[in-house]
């Protein structure tokens, strides 16, 4: 579903006249703007434009407005919900061109960016500082969008989620306001919390051209480790324990033995194929000890094997690219397949209950979807490679991802830890919130974005 | 300014039908909770219910509704910025009855408590759990006042305000709605955070009625400490460094010179008349020895003298009973006088040079007004000591005060880190946010609420 063609055209012709040379109708450059990395279909939107300030971004958005023309920001297109598919046709903001980094306050320990600034590039930035940004969803995404995704990842479990690390926003909203939200301050009470509510809110409430982000001194000691275990039950209890015993790790992440397998092949490590628990402890040198003495304690009572450590940065960095390189490790098991990510997040003590459980439905369902996660927090994913060609897998997959959501809504957890719901999950959001909460989400998008331009038909189902 | 007094009586009666012998329209009653810890003048409601029950507040919400009567949330009425104050009369919601801790989930470390139960009794609820709750505001308020103000206090530097620590919230609507928000999962990417909506809203999009809060282990080992310095500039360059140093302390407040006179004659202690800071440490035995090496090496880099350490419960409890008598304290200074405490917030490498503009700014003035603060977050009060009936002195206080927030402003800071706006500072949110913030701040408050029911008058100035 696109704009009529006639109002494609002349509202492309005035973006051309308000931004030369960065406003595209290429199909190649709408193929590419209309796909994340997950399954989901393409939807391109009509036209891609490419601002570089916020003022750049109003316009748009104004003159979107005035042909009712919806609007869809894009950062990296490394979202897995399918929040950058223009559902609708319509302008869709690249702010690849939007990528300065403003700011940078060694002192208090905040910096400013703008939205197309990627995690990796900013913590290249930081390098000489002693300073870093810890949030780290794996894909090297921009900050605009782990923002409006509330993005978390391997380092969440010590540092907090894309919720706890931005300080503030500059938002353009639907009608062309341009508002800043937050402040320097670490701590504030005066009045509504807007940072927090567009933090998450996937460009459905107005698009984010600026970001303050928390950063953190790099620490004194890092150290990363992997340890096998007999079992996955073994693994999980392990994690759960150190989170109960509160052992302040940076990272602690799950590989099952096919995610293990998968990583082996694609990467060409050498691996023990089990479960596995990857982790990172950062603090001084005597407070790295401690937290290692204990984890490696735990993991012991718990059917842990040898820790395989890596201390020297090149070697950590090998030991996460394992880690990192998981999804597409995972797509490598079957040539010509497409991955579909999917995740949940429980209360740490349904841990184990909800990965054994999830575990052998995929094994019963016979389709091909390792598990991997972000235990620390309750958190674990899915990828399920599967022939994009294929209906009837498709449906398999669809039904088995039913079923983990329910099962993690039963425990008290949530449809998504940190993929976000773009059009993927919104079915699920009812049964998560109840009626009444997502109708209040709908009034606060209808408040501020009464024509339904902003990133339509995603997060909200269709009100009935 | 209240109800008609045929509306009023007409009311009361339907809201005795419902709640019988829980409403009062008693004058020592209604009086009592029209007024707040704070100098505001007293600004009775019409009524006063005590609800036992999220459906009971409901039901006196919508009876409310049908007679266009505001409502007003009340839990401890220990709040600073007339957050209470029945500004246009209405039915005062009094949640001393909602006082029962509903689940204590120790393996997930939550627990979901009614918004009467008040901090510390939760804390005794848990003493046998090995788990607390940190967030320590020095008044023994409810749980649910606190989420509502966005409250943090003493233990916020390590542990984070309300705004991180509750994880759901059940609110009953202007409408009569009963929403659930949040869950029970460590961290969502499911929808917009309403949750962080509510947490701070002072009643003004809806009545909380249920909490689900964070908690922790309580550490292996914790030790408290004073330590004097030569200069107020001595103390909170301590507290810049030890911040920007990553020391993990888990208190680190400052008392000046006037405060920690007001201290000694007001409990009887002997500390040393001049810029204190108090500290507190949490962690392993060996982690705790660390933080105090580095602290302390700090502290005598920068003009502190001798660290006086109480680390039995006991001696802990005793320490900190002089940091929470600090408001009272103040006020014994002048018998008879009203106090009117303000806090700003401001980044951390702008403390010292507020700080001792302020103090100076007071010492100009004339006024008694002791400075004391959660440093470690940016974030410092004043408590001034005022004749309440004598208007010079206070809007000479009033000046002081503008002067005061537009400084931290200035600086990147917020006119209130932790007390709230009430109407006490709602006339610098147009400053602070700009004017489209505010504008986005009615437009939801005008979505929830739109015959602004809810505890009018507050947070929100008036619309142009």
């Amino acid at each position: 579903m696109n704009l009529p063609l006639e109002a494609a055209t002349t509202l492309a012709d005035e973006l051309e006249a308000l931004l030369p040379g960065r406003c595209s109708t290429a199909p190649s450059v709408l193929e590419q703007h209309g796909k994340d990395e997950s399954y989901h279909a393409v939807a391109p939107p009509d036209i891609v434009v490419f601002p570089e300030s916020t003022e750049e971004v109003q316009q748009v958005v104004v003159l979107c407005r005035r042909y009712g023309s919806p609007v869809i920001p894009f950062g990296t297109g490394t979202s897995l919900e399918g929040h950058v598919q223009a559902l609708r046709g319509g302008v869709c903001i690249d702010v690849s061109k939007m990528d300065r980094i403003l700011e940078v306050n060694a002192d208090d320990l905040d910096c400013l960016v703008q939205p197309g600034v990627t995690r990796k590039r900013l913590n290249t930035h930081l390098r000489d500082t002693g300073l870093f940004f810890p949030i780290d969803p794996g894909a090297d995404a921009s900050l605009g969008g782990m923002a409006a995704t509330r993005a978390s990842g391997t380092n969440a479990v010590r540092y907090g989620t894309m919720r706890e690390n931005v300080l503030g926003l500059t938002v353009v909203l639907a009608d062309g306001r341009i508002i800043q939200t937050g402040g320097r301050a670490k701590k504030s009470a005066a009045g509504y919390d807007l940072t927090r509510l567009f933090v998450g809110s996937e460009g459905t409430l107005g698009v984010i051209t600026g970001i303050r982000l928390r950063l953190y001194g790099t620490p004194e000691a890092i150290s990363s480790a992997v340890c096998p275990f007999d079992t996955l039950a073994g693994a999980v209890d392990t994690v759960i324990r150190a989170i109960q015993f509160g052992i302040p790790v940076a990272r602690i992440e799950l590989l099952d033995e096919v995610q293990m397998d998968a990583v082996n092949r694609y990467s060409g490590y050498d691996y023990p194929v089990s479960p596995t628990l990857f982790f990172e402890f950062h603090g001084s040198q005597d407070g790295v000890r401690e937290q290692v003495e204990t984890t490696k304690a735990l993991a012991a009572e718990n059917g842990g094997g040898e820790f395989r450590w890596a201390n020297l940065p090149e070697e950590r960095a090998r030991l996460w690219q394992a880690r990192h390189d998981a999804y597409y490790a995972s797509l490598a098991l079957r040539p010509g397949s497409k991955g579909w990510a999917t995740d949940v997040c429980v209360p740490i003590s349904s841990l184990t209950e909800c990965i054994l459980q999830t575990r052998a439905d995929i094994d019963a369902s016979g389709l091909i979807a390792p598990i991997v996660g972000h235990v620390g927090d309750g958190n674990f994913h899915l990828a399920f490679v599967l022939d994009p060609d294929d209906p009837q897998e498709l449906a398999r997959a669809q039904a088995l991802n039913d079923r983990m959501v329910e099962r993690a809504q039963q425990m008290g957890g949530t449809c998504t830890g940190e993929h976000g719901v773009g059009y993927g999950k919104i079915e699920y959001m009812d049964k998560e919130h109840g009626q009444e909460a997502v109708q209040v989400m709908h009034l606060i998008k209808n408040a501020l974005d009464p024509d339904n331009l902003m990133n339509p038909g995603k997060i909200l189902p269709d009100e009935a």
